[in-house]
C-alpha cells in the first residue's frame, strides 16, 4: 500500500508550524468555501430519537432527490441506479472490487488522483497509466496510447471530469473518444465527477450523457466539493447497469449502511437555490485567475489555464519537486510565512515523470494565494536546486 | 460477494406490510434503545463553518478522549494507537486487507457475524470455519479444533465477543487458550468487542488485556450498540503493533477521513454519566430473559442463554431455517402480526449447518417480544414443515 503524497509532508509543516512559521496550504483539496448553513441546519434540526442505520443504498427519500438533481445538470437516472457511498471514495473502491478480479488491469490518464492507487491496492487491481502532457495543459491522451495500453486483462478506464490534479476539462468530441474505446474493447469506463459543478471554460460532459454505453459507465460522484462538506463522507456509486447494482448492493450491505448524519445534509442541499453555485463559482475562477497569473510571471514557471475543478499544476525550473516541496517546509520562510505544495510525483503511476511540477490547490482567498505566490516566488529565487530558465523554458511557457 | 443473510429477507417483509400485517424485526441489530441526548445535541450546536475532513485517524480531541475510555474498562492504550474507522465494518475490513495477503486463511468460530464474510471476499482472503456447537451454548471450540484448522497459510483466528450471532461471552481461561494459539502459530488474533458493554453472566475480557501479545492482537470496536448510534458510522481499529498501525494508515489515508459529524457524538458520550449503560443493560437483561424463557417454555425449541450482546440463536423443531422464515413473511399470519428471524445457515460457513437454528436480535421492548413469541409459537403449530418434538429432543432442551 503506498503512503498518500498529498499527506506525507504533514510532519514537517507541522514543524513549521511549531517554530512560528505561517503556512499557506496549497497542498491540498479541502477548499475553505462554508458549508451552506441551510444544510448544516437541516442536520442541527433533525428530528429523531434513534441515530439507525439507513439502508444500505443509502435513504430512499435522499435518492430521490438526487436523482432529480441529476436531471437538473442533464443526466437522467432514476433514484434505483443510484448506491449512497460513504465518500467518493467508496464509490470508487466499489467500482474495482465490482468490475474487476485481481490481477485485471485498468488504465487512467497520468498524472492522476494519488488514492485511485490505494484503491487498485486494496482491489488487487493493476493501474496502467498513460500520459497526459503539460504542454497542452493535460488534454485526453490520444487514442494510439490508449489501443496501445489496452491488454487482454485490461477491465476499465478511470477518468477524473475536471481533473484533479490539473484541472483539464474533457472536451465533448474527447467524450466520444472515450466511448468509441469502450466500445471498441467492452471495458468500463469510470467516471468520477466530484468537481462537476466547477467548470470555467465549457460545459461539463458527464459520462453518463454518452448513449448506448448504458452497461458500460459507471459515475462515481461526491457531495464533498460541491457543497464544501468534505468531512460528511457522502458519495454516490451510479450506473444503469442492473447488474453491476446489484454486485455493488452486496458490496454496501456488508458495511451496513452510509452515514446517516450527512446524508440529511446531502438531500437538504438539493433543496438550495439555483444560482448557489455561481458565487462559489465566481470566487474559484477570481482564485483560478490569480494563481495562474502569478505563477505564469515567474521566471521558469509555466503554469496551463485550468478548465475546471480547483486545482493547477505548474511546472516550476527545479530538479525535484519532492526536495523542494519539504525544503519549502523545512528550510525556507519569507517573511515568517511559507506554502506548501503537492510534489506532482506522486500523482503519476510513472517512475521518474513531474519531478518539476507540482500541484497547487487555489481553496484559499485571493490575498492568502498572492501571500502564498509571494513565498514561492522568493523560494525559486534562493532554492540551491533552483534550474536557471533558458530562452527553450520561456518559448515553452508562452505555450 | 455473498448477499447479506440478514437482509435477504427484506423484501418479504416489505410484501408482509403491504398487506397490512405488522412485522416484529427481531432479524437485525438495530436497537430501538434511544440514542443519548446528551451526544445528538453535541452534534446539533457544533459550532463551526467548514464541514472539513477530520485527521484520517480520527479527530485527535476524540482519540485522547477514547484512550480515557478504554482506560476506563481496563484496556491500557494511548490516542496514537487508535484509528478511527467508518463503522466497526471498516476496522474489521483494514485487519483482513493489512494483515492477510489473498490466498491466505483466517480461523472463524461459526456460527459468525455473516459479514466477515464480506469483507474476506474483499480482501481475497479465504474463511476456513471451526464449529462451535449449540449444546454447549457455542463456547469456544476445542484447542484441536484450532490445531487441525491451522496452515502454512493460516494468518489471522476472528473472534466477537460476546458474540453476534450467539450471545456467547468468553471466559478468561477461553482468552488465554487462544493467546497460546496464537503465540504457538504466531497469528493475529482480530478481536470484535462491538458489544463489550452489554455482559450479563461475567465480565468481558478483552483481547487488549492479554499480555506478550502486544504484535498480535487487533482490536476492532464501534459505538454502533455501545450508543445505539449505527447510522454514525464511527469504529475504531486499536493495536500496539506499530508497523500494523503505520500500514492500516495507508488505508485511512487513501479514503481520507471517517464520517465528521459523528465524532463530534462519540467524543460527547465519553462525557455520559457512568452509569448509563445501566440502565440499558437492565433492559437488555429483561428483554433477554422474556425471549430466552418463552423460546424454551416452546415444544422442542432449545435456546441456551446467551452471556452477552443482544442475540440467541434458537435451535426450532423445523426443517429448513431459510424455508420458515420467508413462510413467516409470506404465508403466516397471528392477529395479522408475524415476525422476521434470521436464518442461522447465513452464520455458518459449513453448509448444512444451521437448518434448524434461527438468530432471534432482542432489539425491542418485552412487549414486542412477548407478542413476536405468539407469534413464533401459533407460527410451529401450523408449519407444515414443523418436525414433531421426540424425547430425545426434550432431553437436549433441558441440557
Amino acid at each position: 500500500m503506498p503512503a498518500s503524497p498529498i499527506r506525507k509532508l504533514v510532519p514537517y509543516a507541522e514543524a513549521a508550524k511549531t517554530k512560528g512559521i505561517k503556512v499557506y496550504h496549497l497542498n491540498i483539496g479541502q477548499p475553505d468555501i462554508e458549508t451552506p448553513a441551510q444544510a448544516l441546519d437541516a442536520v442541527r434540526t433533525a428530528d429523531f430519537k434513534v441515530l439507525e442505520y439507513s439502508h444500505s443504498a443509502g435513504n430512499e427519500s435522499y435518492r430521490r432527490k438526487l436523482a432529480g438533481y441529476y436531471k437538473s445538470v442533464g443526466v437522467e437516472i432514476n433514484h434505483q441506479q443510484i448506491i449512497i457511498t460513504t465518500g467518493g471514495s467508496e464509490a470508487i473502491l466499489f467500482g474495482f472490487m465490482c468490475c474487476l478480479d485481481p490481477g485485471d488491469e485498468v488504465i487512467i490518464p497520468e498524472p492522476f488522483y494519488a488514492n485511485y492507487n490505494g484503491f487498485a491496492v486494496a482491489a488487487g487491481v493493476v493501474v496502467k497509466p498513460i500520459t497526459s502532457y503539460i504542454e497542452n495543459g493535460f488534454a485526453l491522451p490520444a487514442i494510439s496510447a490508449f489501443e496501445a495500453a489496452i491488454t487482454p486483462k485490461t477491465k476499465a478506464i478511470v477518468i477524473c471530469n475536471p481533473n484533479n490534479p490539473t484541472g483539464y476539462l474533457y472536451s465533448k468530441e474527447e467524450m466520444e473518444t472515450l466511448k468509441q474505446i469502450i466500445i471498441k474493447h467492452n471495458l468500463y469506463l469510470f467516471s468520477d465527477e466530484a468537481y462537476r459543478e466547477f467548470c470555467y471554460t465549457g460545459a461539463h460532459i458527464s459520462a453518463m450523457q454518452l448513449t448506448g454505453v448504458d452497461n458500460n459507465v459507471v459515475l462515481m460522484d461526491t457531495i464533498s466539493k460541491r457543497y464544501s462538506a468534505c468531512g460528511g463522507r457522502i458519495g454516490a456509486f451510479i450506473t444503469r447497469n442492473q447488474q453491476l447494482l446489484d454486485t455493488a448492493m452486496k458490496f454496501a450491505q456488508a458495511r451496513l449502511s452510509p452515514p446517516s448524519f450527512a446524508q440529511i445534509l446531502g438531500e437538504a442541499a438539493i433543496d438550495l437555490p439555483t444560482d448557489y453555485f455561481d458565487g462559489t463559482k465566481a470566487e474559484y475562477l477570481k482564485r483560478r485567475d490569480t494563481l495562474v497569473n502569478r505563477l505564469n510571471k515567474m521566471p521558469g514557471v509555466f503554469c496551463p489555464n485550468p478548465g475546471g475543478a480547483f486545482y493547477a499544476i505548474a511546472r516550476l525550473p527545479i530538479d525535484n519537486a519532492d526536495v523542494f516541496c519539504q525544503w519549502l517546509l523545512e528550510s525556507f520562510a519569507y517573511n515568517q510565512q511559507t506554502v506548501m505544495l503537492a510534489p506532482a510525483t506522486g500523482f503519476y503511476g510513472t517512475p521518474g515523470l513531474g519531478k518539476n511540477e507540482v500541484r497547487l490547490a487555489y481553496v484559499l482567498n485571493t490575498t492568502a494565494i498572492n501571500a502564498a505566490m509571494d513565498c514561492l516566488e522568493k523560494a525559486l529565487e534562493v532554492y540551491p536546486g533552483t534550474v536557471r530558465p533558458t530562452a527553450t523554458d520561456n518559448a515553452v511557457a508562452a505555450v
